[in-house]
Protein backbone atom coordinates (compact mmCIF):
# COMPACT_ATOMS: atom_id res chain seq x y z
CA UNK A 1 0.00 0.00 0.00
CA UNK A 2 1.76 2.74 -0.99
CA UNK A 3 1.81 6.26 1.52
CA UNK A 4 -1.43 7.96 -0.84
CA UNK A 5 -3.69 5.36 0.65
CA UNK A 6 -3.54 6.71 3.83
CA UNK A 7 -4.33 10.18 2.61
CA UNK A 8 -7.81 10.05 4.64
CA UNK A 9 -6.42 8.90 8.25
CA UNK A 10 -6.71 11.73 10.12
CA UNK A 11 -5.42 10.34 14.04
CA UNK A 12 -3.07 7.50 14.97
CA UNK A 13 -4.27 6.04 18.13
CA UNK A 14 -1.65 4.22 20.38
CA UNK A 15 -1.25 0.66 22.30
CA UNK A 16 0.68 1.61 24.83
CA UNK A 17 2.57 -0.65 27.13
CA UNK A 18 4.74 -3.10 25.03
CA UNK A 19 3.85 -1.09 21.68
CA UNK A 20 5.05 2.48 23.04
CA UNK A 21 6.81 1.45 26.68
CA UNK A 22 8.82 -1.42 27.67
CA UNK A 23 7.14 -2.16 30.60
CA UNK A 24 9.23 -5.46 31.71
CA UNK A 25 12.32 -3.48 32.53
CA UNK A 26 11.29 -0.76 33.89
CA UNK A 27 9.69 -3.66 36.56
CA UNK A 28 12.92 -5.20 37.01
CA UNK A 29 14.83 -2.11 37.41
CA UNK A 30 12.60 -0.59 40.33
CA UNK A 31 11.81 -4.13 41.76
CA UNK A 32 15.33 -5.02 42.30
CA UNK A 33 16.27 -1.58 43.67
CA UNK A 34 13.26 -2.06 46.23
CA UNK A 35 14.71 -5.13 46.89
CA UNK A 36 18.25 -3.25 47.65
CA UNK A 37 16.43 -1.34 49.65
CA UNK A 38 14.31 -3.26 51.63
CA UNK A 39 16.09 -6.75 51.67
CA UNK A 40 14.24 -8.16 49.47
CA UNK A 41 15.12 -11.24 47.60
CA UNK A 42 13.15 -12.23 44.54
CA UNK A 43 13.79 -12.94 40.59
CA UNK A 44 12.86 -9.92 39.58
CA UNK A 45 11.45 -11.00 35.93
CA UNK A 46 9.58 -13.67 36.93
CA UNK A 47 7.49 -10.71 39.67
CA UNK A 48 7.17 -8.67 36.48
CA UNK A 49 5.72 -11.45 34.11
CA UNK A 50 4.00 -12.37 36.90
CA UNK A 51 2.44 -9.26 37.50
CA UNK A 52 1.32 -8.73 33.65
CA UNK A 53 -0.02 -11.98 34.21
CA UNK A 54 -2.77 -10.73 36.13
CA UNK A 55 -3.52 -7.74 34.19
CA UNK A 56 -5.70 -9.31 31.81
CA UNK A 57 -7.81 -11.15 34.21
CA UNK A 58 -8.18 -8.24 36.75
CA UNK A 59 -9.80 -6.43 33.71
CA UNK A 60 -12.13 -9.46 33.04
CA UNK A 61 -13.86 -9.13 36.29
CA UNK A 62 -14.60 -5.62 35.01
CA UNK A 63 -15.31 -6.18 31.42
CA UNK A 64 -17.79 -8.84 32.75
CA UNK A 65 -19.42 -6.59 35.21
CA UNK A 66 -18.27 -8.77 38.29
CA UNK A 67 -16.76 -5.92 40.12
CA UNK A 68 -17.41 -2.12 39.23
CA UNK A 69 -15.62 0.41 36.84
CA UNK A 70 -11.97 0.30 38.45
CA UNK A 71 -9.06 2.53 36.73
CA UNK A 72 -5.62 0.52 36.37
CA UNK A 73 -3.80 1.77 38.73
CA UNK A 74 -6.45 0.32 41.50
CA UNK A 75 -6.48 -3.40 38.85
CA UNK A 76 -2.70 -2.85 39.29
CA UNK A 77 -2.50 -2.61 43.05
CA UNK A 78 -5.16 -5.22 43.64
CA UNK A 79 -2.58 -7.67 41.90
CA UNK A 80 0.69 -6.11 43.25
CA UNK A 81 -0.79 -6.68 46.83
CA UNK A 82 -1.68 -10.28 45.76
CA UNK A 83 1.80 -11.01 44.35
CA UNK A 84 3.14 -9.39 47.62
CA UNK A 85 1.01 -11.72 49.97
CA UNK A 86 2.11 -15.01 47.54
CA UNK A 87 5.94 -13.98 48.36
CA UNK A 88 4.96 -13.74 51.71
CA UNK A 89 6.38 -9.86 51.61
CA UNK A 90 5.17 -7.88 54.50
CA UNK A 91 7.74 -5.31 55.22
CA UNK A 92 6.37 -2.58 52.57
CA UNK A 93 5.09 0.87 53.92
CA UNK A 94 1.60 1.92 52.53
CA UNK A 95 3.94 4.86 50.62
CA UNK A 96 6.33 2.11 49.65
CA UNK A 97 3.93 0.00 48.11
CA UNK A 98 1.99 2.70 46.49
CA UNK A 99 5.36 4.30 44.80
CA UNK A 100 6.14 0.99 43.50
CA UNK A 101 2.57 0.12 41.97
CA UNK A 102 3.31 3.40 40.36
CA UNK A 103 5.81 2.30 38.46
CA UNK A 104 3.66 2.00 35.11
CA UNK A 105 3.88 5.52 35.73
CA UNK A 106 7.79 5.56 35.12
CA UNK A 107 7.88 2.81 31.85
CA UNK A 108 10.85 4.01 29.58
CA UNK A 109 9.82 4.17 25.86
CA UNK A 110 11.55 1.50 23.45
CA UNK A 111 14.63 3.91 21.95
CA UNK A 112 12.61 4.97 18.24
CA UNK A 113 9.38 6.12 20.11
CA UNK A 114 10.41 9.87 20.65
CA UNK A 115 11.86 10.39 17.58
CA UNK A 116 9.27 8.53 15.34
CA UNK A 117 6.28 10.52 17.18
CA UNK A 118 7.72 13.45 16.58
CA UNK A 119 7.77 12.69 13.02
CA UNK A 120 3.95 11.70 13.17
CA UNK A 121 3.21 14.88 15.15
CA UNK A 122 3.61 17.12 12.61
CA UNK A 123 1.03 15.69 10.39
CA UNK A 124 -1.11 13.41 12.25
CA UNK A 125 -3.19 13.53 15.87
CA UNK A 126 -1.40 11.32 18.04
CA UNK A 127 -3.62 9.34 20.52
CA UNK A 128 -2.89 6.89 23.22
CA UNK A 129 -6.05 3.82 22.97
CA UNK A 130 -4.36 2.10 26.06
CA UNK A 131 -6.38 0.67 29.42
CA UNK A 132 -4.14 2.84 31.19
CA UNK A 133 -5.60 5.12 33.43
CA UNK A 134 -5.75 9.21 32.12
CA UNK A 135 -3.11 9.83 35.32
CA UNK A 136 -0.92 6.69 34.40
CA UNK A 137 -0.66 7.94 30.79
CA UNK A 138 -0.05 11.78 31.40
CA UNK A 139 2.51 10.99 34.04
CA UNK A 140 4.12 8.43 31.97
CA UNK A 141 4.32 11.04 28.77
CA UNK A 142 5.45 14.14 30.74
CA UNK A 143 8.22 11.90 32.38
CA UNK A 144 9.22 10.32 28.65
CA UNK A 145 8.62 12.78 26.37
CA UNK A 146 5.75 11.39 24.57
CA UNK A 147 4.41 14.02 22.83
CA UNK A 148 0.40 13.17 22.50
CA UNK A 149 -2.41 15.67 21.36
CA UNK A 150 -4.69 13.51 23.52
CA UNK A 151 -4.92 10.50 26.19
CA UNK A 152 -7.47 8.74 25.66
CA UNK A 153 -8.58 5.02 26.06
CA UNK A 154 -10.40 2.55 29.11
CA UNK A 155 -10.76 5.12 31.10
CA UNK A 156 -12.35 7.97 28.87
CA UNK A 157 -14.34 5.48 27.32
CA UNK A 158 -15.14 3.73 30.21
CA UNK A 159 -14.63 0.09 28.84
CA UNK A 160 -11.64 -1.84 28.36
CA UNK A 161 -10.39 -3.43 25.22
CA UNK A 162 -10.63 -5.33 23.35
CA UNK A 163 -14.43 -3.97 24.14
CA UNK A 164 -15.80 -2.36 20.97
CA UNK A 165 -16.89 0.97 22.97
CA UNK A 166 -13.26 1.27 24.35
CA UNK A 167 -12.15 2.03 20.57
CA UNK A 168 -15.51 3.34 19.05
CA UNK A 169 -15.84 6.80 22.07
CA UNK A 170 -12.24 7.19 21.49
CA UNK A 171 -12.41 7.76 17.41
CA UNK A 172 -15.62 9.74 18.22
CA UNK A 173 -14.22 11.89 21.47
CA UNK A 174 -11.60 12.91 18.69
CA UNK A 175 -14.46 13.78 16.31
CA UNK A 176 -13.24 10.85 13.80
CA UNK A 177 -15.14 8.01 11.37
CA UNK A 178 -13.27 4.64 13.00
CA UNK A 179 -11.67 4.50 9.35
CA UNK A 180 -10.09 7.45 9.43
CA UNK A 181 -7.86 6.12 12.91
CA UNK A 182 -5.39 4.12 12.30
CA UNK A 183 -4.57 1.40 15.61
CA UNK A 184 -1.11 0.95 16.07
CA UNK A 185 -0.12 -1.53 18.44
CA UNK A 186 2.64 -4.97 18.90
CA UNK A 187 -0.23 -7.22 19.68
CA UNK A 188 -2.56 -8.60 16.91
CA UNK A 189 -5.71 -9.11 19.47
CA UNK A 190 -6.13 -5.26 19.83
CA UNK A 191 -5.65 -4.77 15.66
CA UNK A 192 -7.86 -7.07 15.37
CA UNK A 193 -10.54 -5.43 17.49
CA UNK A 194 -10.26 -2.46 15.92
CA UNK A 195 -10.23 -3.82 12.55
CA UNK A 196 -13.41 -5.46 13.22
CA UNK A 197 -14.67 -1.71 14.20
CA UNK A 198 -13.37 -0.11 11.16
CA UNK A 199 -10.11 1.11 12.24
CA UNK A 200 -6.92 1.11 9.73
CA UNK A 201 -3.90 -1.25 11.75
CA UNK A 202 -0.43 -0.72 12.00
CA UNK A 203 1.61 -3.80 13.31
CA UNK A 204 4.85 -2.75 15.08
CA UNK A 205 7.17 -5.65 16.10
CA UNK A 206 7.83 -5.76 19.98
CA UNK A 207 9.58 -8.57 20.05
CA UNK A 208 11.23 -8.34 23.61
CA UNK A 209 8.44 -7.08 24.96
CA UNK A 210 8.23 -10.53 27.21
CA UNK A 211 11.67 -10.79 27.84
CA UNK A 212 13.90 -13.23 25.69
CA UNK A 213 11.55 -15.80 25.42
CA UNK A 214 9.05 -14.47 23.48
CA UNK A 215 6.54 -16.78 21.78
CA UNK A 216 4.05 -14.39 21.07
CA UNK A 217 3.07 -11.58 18.32
CA UNK A 218 6.65 -12.11 17.11
CA UNK A 219 4.99 -11.89 13.46
CA UNK A 220 1.83 -10.56 12.12
CA UNK A 221 -1.24 -12.45 12.36
CA UNK A 222 -3.91 -10.41 10.07
CA UNK A 223 -4.22 -8.23 7.36
CA UNK A 224 -3.45 -5.51 8.40
CA UNK A 225 -2.92 -2.11 6.57
CA UNK A 226 0.56 -0.96 7.72
CA UNK A 227 3.51 -3.80 9.28
CA UNK A 228 6.94 -1.78 10.74
CA UNK A 229 9.38 -2.95 12.75
CA UNK A 230 9.50 0.62 14.85
CA UNK A 231 7.94 3.59 14.65
CA UNK A 232 10.28 5.10 12.29
CA UNK A 233 9.32 2.36 9.31
CA UNK A 234 5.72 3.61 10.61
CA UNK A 235 6.55 7.01 9.90
CA UNK A 236 8.50 6.17 6.47
CA UNK A 237 5.44 3.81 5.85
CA UNK A 238 2.90 6.76 5.91
CA UNK A 239 4.98 9.41 4.18
CA UNK A 240 5.66 11.20 7.23
CA UNK B 1 2.58 34.56 47.60
CA UNK B 2 5.88 33.56 47.04
CA UNK B 3 6.64 31.42 44.35
CA UNK B 4 7.98 28.28 46.83
CA UNK B 5 3.86 28.78 48.68
CA UNK B 6 3.10 26.66 44.92
CA UNK B 7 5.37 24.07 45.67
CA UNK B 8 2.46 21.68 46.18
CA UNK B 9 0.42 22.04 42.82
CA UNK B 10 1.33 19.57 40.68
CA UNK B 11 -0.89 20.85 37.69
CA UNK B 12 -2.59 23.94 36.16
CA UNK B 13 -5.74 23.36 34.71
CA UNK B 14 -7.20 26.18 32.23
CA UNK B 15 -10.23 27.67 31.08
CA UNK B 16 -9.76 27.78 27.17
CA UNK B 17 -12.66 29.96 25.77
CA UNK B 18 -11.07 34.01 26.17
CA UNK B 19 -8.25 32.97 28.55
CA UNK B 20 -6.03 30.91 26.28
CA UNK B 21 -7.83 31.65 22.77
CA UNK B 22 -9.52 35.11 21.38
CA UNK B 23 -12.62 33.47 20.27
CA UNK B 24 -14.52 36.76 18.95
CA UNK B 25 -11.77 37.72 16.75
CA UNK B 26 -12.05 34.23 14.77
CA UNK B 27 -15.30 34.48 14.63
CA UNK B 28 -15.37 38.18 12.85
CA UNK B 29 -12.93 36.61 10.92
CA UNK B 30 -13.98 33.94 9.08
CA UNK B 31 -17.95 34.83 9.35
CA UNK B 32 -16.79 38.06 7.41
CA UNK B 33 -14.70 35.22 4.99
CA UNK B 34 -18.28 33.76 4.45
CA UNK B 35 -19.90 36.56 3.93
CA UNK B 36 -17.82 37.69 1.10
CA UNK B 37 -17.91 34.21 -0.60
CA UNK B 38 -21.87 33.59 0.07
CA UNK B 39 -23.09 37.17 -0.75
CA UNK B 40 -24.14 37.92 2.91
CA UNK B 41 -24.30 41.22 4.47
CA UNK B 42 -23.92 40.78 8.33
CA UNK B 43 -22.61 42.74 11.80
CA UNK B 44 -20.32 39.87 12.29
CA UNK B 45 -19.37 41.40 15.33
CA UNK B 46 -22.66 41.35 16.47
CA UNK B 47 -23.01 38.02 15.00
CA UNK B 48 -20.06 37.00 17.23
CA UNK B 49 -21.16 38.22 20.46
CA UNK B 50 -24.96 37.02 19.56
CA UNK B 51 -23.59 33.18 19.19
CA UNK B 52 -21.53 33.80 22.19
CA UNK B 53 -24.44 34.37 24.69
CA UNK B 54 -26.27 31.73 23.82
CA UNK B 55 -23.65 29.86 25.08
CA UNK B 56 -24.71 29.74 28.58
CA UNK B 57 -28.62 29.11 27.93
CA UNK B 58 -27.55 26.23 26.26
CA UNK B 59 -25.53 24.70 28.40
CA UNK B 60 -27.92 25.31 31.35
CA UNK B 61 -30.66 23.42 29.32
CA UNK B 62 -28.23 20.24 29.74
CA UNK B 63 -27.08 21.28 33.34
CA UNK B 64 -30.68 21.23 34.57
CA UNK B 65 -31.90 17.71 32.51
CA UNK B 66 -34.03 19.57 30.10
CA UNK B 67 -31.91 18.15 27.49
CA UNK B 68 -29.63 15.19 27.30
CA UNK B 69 -25.66 15.42 27.55
CA UNK B 70 -24.70 17.00 24.30
CA UNK B 71 -20.93 18.16 23.23
CA UNK B 72 -20.49 21.72 23.13
CA UNK B 73 -20.05 21.47 18.69
CA UNK B 74 -23.56 20.34 19.01
CA UNK B 75 -24.60 23.36 21.12
CA UNK B 76 -22.84 25.60 18.86
CA UNK B 77 -24.60 24.26 15.83
CA UNK B 78 -28.28 24.20 17.45
CA UNK B 79 -27.64 28.10 18.24
CA UNK B 80 -25.95 29.02 14.95
CA UNK B 81 -29.06 27.60 13.33
CA UNK B 82 -30.96 29.66 15.63
CA UNK B 83 -28.79 32.67 14.78
CA UNK B 84 -29.05 31.64 10.90
CA UNK B 85 -33.13 31.32 10.91
CA UNK B 86 -32.90 34.80 13.22
CA UNK B 87 -31.03 36.79 10.22
CA UNK B 88 -32.94 35.14 7.37
CA UNK B 89 -29.67 33.67 6.08
CA UNK B 90 -30.91 30.74 4.72
CA UNK B 91 -28.58 29.71 1.58
CA UNK B 92 -25.71 28.06 2.85
CA UNK B 93 -25.28 23.91 2.25
CA UNK B 94 -24.64 21.87 5.21
CA UNK B 95 -21.53 21.76 4.45
CA UNK B 96 -20.83 25.35 4.83
CA UNK B 97 -23.14 25.60 7.94
CA UNK B 98 -20.81 22.93 9.33
CA UNK B 99 -17.47 24.34 8.17
CA UNK B 100 -18.44 27.36 10.30
CA UNK B 101 -19.96 26.00 13.09
CA UNK B 102 -16.13 24.47 13.40
CA UNK B 103 -14.99 28.02 13.51
CA UNK B 104 -14.46 27.39 17.31
CA UNK B 105 -11.81 24.84 16.27
CA UNK B 106 -9.80 27.60 14.60
CA UNK B 107 -9.27 30.12 16.91
CA UNK B 108 -6.29 31.81 17.55
CA UNK B 109 -4.50 31.84 21.35
CA UNK B 110 -3.37 35.36 22.89
CA UNK B 111 -0.12 36.66 21.58
CA UNK B 112 1.51 35.69 24.64
CA UNK B 113 -0.02 31.91 25.36
CA UNK B 114 2.26 29.64 23.20
CA UNK B 115 5.22 30.94 24.58
CA UNK B 116 3.88 31.17 28.34
CA UNK B 117 2.76 27.49 28.16
CA UNK B 118 6.07 26.36 27.01
CA UNK B 119 7.70 28.01 29.89
CA UNK B 120 5.53 26.22 32.09
CA UNK B 121 5.02 23.02 30.63
CA UNK B 122 8.72 22.48 31.84
CA UNK B 123 7.57 21.60 35.34
CA UNK B 124 4.05 21.47 35.81
CA UNK B 125 1.24 19.05 33.90
CA UNK B 126 -0.84 21.36 31.81
CA UNK B 127 -4.22 20.67 31.05
CA UNK B 128 -7.37 21.79 29.83
CA UNK B 129 -10.76 22.16 31.74
CA UNK B 130 -12.77 23.36 29.40
CA UNK B 131 -16.82 22.85 28.30
CA UNK B 132 -15.28 22.29 24.80
CA UNK B 133 -15.51 18.83 23.54
CA UNK B 134 -12.25 16.72 23.17
CA UNK B 135 -12.47 17.30 19.05
CA UNK B 136 -12.81 20.47 19.19
CA UNK B 137 -9.44 20.96 21.71
CA UNK B 138 -7.21 18.85 20.21
CA UNK B 139 -8.03 20.40 16.83
CA UNK B 140 -7.38 23.72 18.28
CA UNK B 141 -4.49 22.20 20.12
CA UNK B 142 -2.76 21.34 16.42
CA UNK B 143 -3.46 23.94 14.75
CA UNK B 144 -2.50 26.66 17.03
CA UNK B 145 0.37 24.50 18.90
CA UNK B 146 -1.26 24.48 22.71
CA UNK B 147 1.24 22.03 24.36
CA UNK B 148 -1.35 20.14 26.50
CA UNK B 149 -0.50 16.95 28.53
CA UNK B 150 -3.86 16.67 28.70
CA UNK B 151 -7.22 17.49 26.89
CA UNK B 152 -9.76 17.28 29.78
CA UNK B 153 -13.54 19.36 30.77
CA UNK B 154 -16.96 18.89 30.38
CA UNK B 155 -16.98 16.15 27.40
CA UNK B 156 -14.38 13.65 30.00
CA UNK B 157 -15.97 14.57 33.06
CA UNK B 158 -20.30 14.64 31.81
CA UNK B 159 -20.67 17.69 33.38
CA UNK B 160 -20.15 21.69 32.50
CA UNK B 161 -18.85 23.81 34.87
CA UNK B 162 -19.59 25.23 37.01
CA UNK B 163 -20.83 22.08 38.10
CA UNK B 164 -18.41 20.91 40.58
CA UNK B 165 -17.97 17.54 38.78
CA UNK B 166 -16.49 18.89 35.81
CA UNK B 167 -13.80 20.21 38.20
CA UNK B 168 -13.63 17.51 40.67
CA UNK B 169 -13.55 14.63 37.92
CA UNK B 170 -10.77 16.54 35.86
CA UNK B 171 -8.50 16.64 39.26
CA UNK B 172 -9.28 13.16 39.66
CA UNK B 173 -8.43 11.71 36.42
CA UNK B 174 -4.62 13.32 36.67
CA UNK B 175 -4.70 11.68 40.11
CA UNK B 176 -4.09 14.88 42.02
CA UNK B 177 -6.27 15.91 45.31
CA UNK B 178 -8.30 19.57 44.02
CA UNK B 179 -5.14 21.52 46.21
CA UNK B 180 -2.74 20.58 43.68
CA UNK B 181 -4.64 21.66 40.76
CA UNK B 182 -4.92 25.85 40.06
CA UNK B 183 -7.06 26.57 38.02
CA UNK B 184 -6.16 29.13 35.31
CA UNK B 185 -9.53 31.60 33.45
CA UNK B 186 -10.10 35.17 32.64
CA UNK B 187 -13.28 34.43 34.54
CA UNK B 188 -14.15 35.31 38.23
CA UNK B 189 -17.04 33.00 38.25
CA UNK B 190 -15.13 30.21 37.13
CA UNK B 191 -12.41 30.72 39.77
CA UNK B 192 -15.36 30.97 42.54
CA UNK B 193 -16.49 27.56 41.26
CA UNK B 194 -12.98 26.49 41.53
CA UNK B 195 -11.51 27.62 44.50
CA UNK B 196 -14.91 26.48 46.59
CA UNK B 197 -13.76 23.09 45.63
CA UNK B 198 -9.79 23.71 46.89
CA UNK B 199 -8.85 24.34 43.55
CA UNK B 200 -5.68 27.01 43.45
CA UNK B 201 -6.49 29.68 41.22
CA UNK B 202 -4.85 32.46 38.80
CA UNK B 203 -6.68 35.37 37.47
CA UNK B 204 -5.22 36.26 33.83
CA UNK B 205 -6.81 39.41 32.68
CA UNK B 206 -8.31 39.62 29.27
CA UNK B 207 -9.97 42.81 28.74
CA UNK B 208 -10.86 42.39 25.24
CA UNK B 209 -12.28 39.11 25.11
CA UNK B 210 -15.47 40.56 24.48
CA UNK B 211 -14.79 42.97 22.13
CA UNK B 212 -13.30 46.77 23.20
CA UNK B 213 -16.64 47.91 24.32
CA UNK B 214 -16.25 44.88 27.35
CA UNK B 215 -16.93 45.44 31.03
CA UNK B 216 -16.91 42.53 32.66
CA UNK B 217 -14.16 40.67 34.55
CA UNK B 218 -11.46 43.13 33.90
CA UNK B 219 -10.53 42.91 37.76
CA UNK B 220 -10.30 40.15 39.81
CA UNK B 221 -13.37 40.04 42.39
CA UNK B 222 -12.01 37.32 44.75
CA UNK B 223 -9.10 36.38 46.67
CA UNK B 224 -7.25 34.49 44.17
CA UNK B 225 -3.78 32.83 44.64
CA UNK B 226 -2.21 35.00 41.35
CA UNK B 227 -3.39 37.74 39.43
CA UNK B 228 -1.57 38.10 36.07
CA UNK B 229 -1.72 40.13 33.03
CA UNK B 230 -0.90 37.35 30.80
CA UNK B 231 0.70 34.19 30.92
CA UNK B 232 4.28 34.80 30.82
CA UNK B 233 3.69 37.17 34.22
CA UNK B 234 1.64 33.54 35.54
CA UNK B 235 4.88 31.89 34.56
CA UNK B 236 6.75 34.12 36.39
CA UNK B 237 5.20 34.58 39.29
CA UNK B 238 5.09 30.44 39.66
CA UNK B 239 8.73 30.82 39.62
CA UNK B 240 8.76 28.71 36.20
Amino acid sequence: MSASSFDGVGALTFDVFGTVVDWRSAIIRDGEELGRAKDIDLDWPAFADDWRALYQPAMERVRTGEIDWCMLDDLHRMNLDELLLRHGIGGLTEDETDRFNRVWHRLDPWPDVVVGLTRLKAKLILATLSNGNTALLVNMAKRAGLPWDAVLGAETAGAYKPQPRAYLRTAEMLGLAPERCMMVAAHNGDLAAAAALGFKTAFVRRPNEYGPEQTSDLEPEGVWDIVAEDFLELADKLGR
